[in-house]
């Protein structure tokens, strides 16, 4: 944690757990049971319960978004750059809801849970989710909290094709949707990276096809290296020159194997630091919610077709140097959009920090986000004066 | 092979080998005493001994440039397309040498190789090798050849740093370069690819320190992922689009784990073919050579100064899709040529083929390409008048 908590945190947060016990449905064919949700809360919901924002997060993101566990903390949560008072997403004004996805490794059920079933942790029996799926185990958390009409879903990523999904499978349940760097579907290299994750990942002789847990190991260099490879893919190719360039870890070339240049140990070190503080079943199965995701795909293709049963407005924000889901992915989301007549905000955002960028202070950024979000507070409280 | 060996074709041939006993200085300070080099040659060296053209070649490439080894082999050499009586390395006039690189599987002194010292063989004992080094033993292989001048030298990629680096260590002995899909040195994001398929080989569990052929085992694995990563970046996103799409591989999704979409199925064929057929050692050192290339480094990055002691005239050649070494990085090296006051050409090429167009039929480039080669031939044969 800082020295002290800034002004502008929503200071110490606590996570909380919600308890499903009907069974949910999933795109497989197969069916949940029970399971558990954890979620964040920052502000506070109006009497109208008019004001509440849920975010979704992205691959590796959790219900942690914004403000510090403890006084000990040393970061805050992923997104606190945009999340507090008097930040875009404004916790004076909005109630927000953060949760970590069905699937996940931060608390809610996954594969590193006991399945009730058998008494072991799911480990590569637990599902495979889908976008849909985890919209409908958002919807049945928004009942929970009572709130039956969100100001905004909100999320970058594959973050925000959950939010694009939500205006798709819940229309009358949102007003707004902001989609952040992200794109109708995968491309075919998309799914090639997320492919070359997944094998480093079950080739690691420590995977155990997925039972790592049954021989009390890790599958740790095949996570790691699934992380470089998607950390690469994270980054412009400017910025990695920038922050990097051909620098030298030592005065010179050593001819040899081991780590050299600084970007090597630079990504060494966070695919060490990623395999120990993630699930290898979890990353494999958000790989393939990402690839599978395809809203299109219900009406042959044609997305604006689909988005024709949405209602909100929409924020869609990209990145000038992001070539994982370049400004055109997004373009192809404004133009169905525009196609189906839907209200929609668009802005490109010039930055050099690639994908990555949605999590970036950059003034342009929050000026259009702020912007975007206030005229909804605005709304929200004229209503309710 | 074809029904009949195609017209174009330079026919059956035969590789060679030279033996060398004088021992060869390396950047990395050890000494290798004596080695050998496979090549092959293509036409015919006129009496003035004054048409040859060497080529260059990449990552993983070998020797065999042209022609069929026998008249059942069903895949010609590497670059056949463009090497070939009527082609733009038109072997009815041009000499034409190809040899596997020092440190390579394909035949020439590697890895693989026994080492006359310990008997054994090299493994990961043999040097890491340099562009530089590379050079300096296709000058002896030249002297061997009794080629004092050539005529062209010619590679695409890391054969396109190789014929770069000719210019500038042996001025003098040759008459024109041309590079093809180059970049002066490599971006940290280029080194970072490396880097993750490095990683992917030294952590694979066969791969023993590099000492897999003492454990009658190969690094398989590690070697199929580092050529997936790699064949990402040669392809082009859209040519991957225009190839795989998101096509499944049967009628509907799986929900799990397996080869689902048609990339992938692709990528792992590729990867397992590969990993088959080449050494784990050659690759780390080929992909060394490129982290280390950079002729500016002896001039503190000043390209042009270093290319002022060049003297050849120099045809480069880019791709428009080519991400990895991207047009930028060629114009890169025609600036500093420029500067230097060379003679230049240069053709950014469309084609939706990524990196790997430098490989690909493609009339433009065969026209720019032939234009060049013929000015070259055309003055060799009015001075042989």
């Amino acid at each position: 944690m800082p020295n002290a908590i800034p002004e502008d945190s929503v200071g110490i947060v606590e996570p909380q757990s919600a308890r499903f016990d009907s069974p949910l449905e999933l795109a497989c064919g197969r069916t949940l049971d029970s399971y558990e949700l954890i979620y964040e809360t920052y502000g506070t919901l109006n009497a109208q319960r008019s004001n509440a924002v849920l975010i979704c997060h992205a691959l590796s993101g959790t219900h942690h978004a914004a403000g510090y566990h403890s006084v000990d903390d040393r970061k805050p949560g992923w997104w606190d750059a945009y999340i507090g008072p008097g930040k875009p997403i404004d916790t004076s004004r909005f109630y927000v809801v953060c949760l970590n996805n069905l699937g996940g490794c931060n608390g809610s059920t996954g594969p590193t849970s006991i399945d009730p079933k058998t008494g072991k942790i799911f480990g590569p029996d637990f599902p495979v989710m889908t976008v849909p799926d985890w919209v409908n185990s958002q919807a049945r958390l928004a009942d929970y909290l009572g709130i039956d009409v969100w100001a905004a879903v909100v999320g970058g990523s594959l973050g925000g094709m959950q939010a694009l999904q939500w205006s798709i499978s819940f229309p009358e349940r949102m007003l707004h949707t902001v989609v952040i760097a992200a794109a109708p579907k995968l491309t075919a290299q998309n799914i090639a990276f997320n492919e070359v994750a997944r094998q480093a990942i079950m080739s690691d002789p420590c995977f155990h096809n997925g039972r790592y847990a049954d021989h009390n190991t890790l599958p740790r260099q095949g996570l790691a290296l699934a992380r470089m490879v998607g950390h690469i893919t994270y980054l412009s190719e400017d910025s990695m020159g920038d922050k990097f360039g051909r620098d030298l870890r030592s005065d010179k070339i050593n001819f040899g194997f081991d780590v050299e240049f600084q970007v090597e140990s630079y990504l060494r070190y966070q695919g060490e630091m990623f395999s120990e503080a993630f699930d290898a079943n979890t990353y494999l199965l958000m790989t393939k919610a990402l690839d599978y995701f395809d809203p299109a795909a219900a009406c042959n293709g044609n997305l604006a077709e689909v988005l024709k049963q949405a209602k909100s407005d929409y924020l869609l924000v990209s990145f000038s140097t992001d070539w994982r889901f370049a400004p055109a992915r997004s373009e192809e989301i404004v133009n169905a959009l525009t196609q189906a007549g839907r209200n929609v905000s668009y802005a490109c955002i010039e930055s050099p920090h690639g994908h990555d960028a949605f999590l970036i202070p950059n003034p342009r950024y929050q000026a259009v986000f702020s912007a975007y979000m206030n005229r909804i507070a605005n709304g929200i409280e004229a209503g309710a004066l």
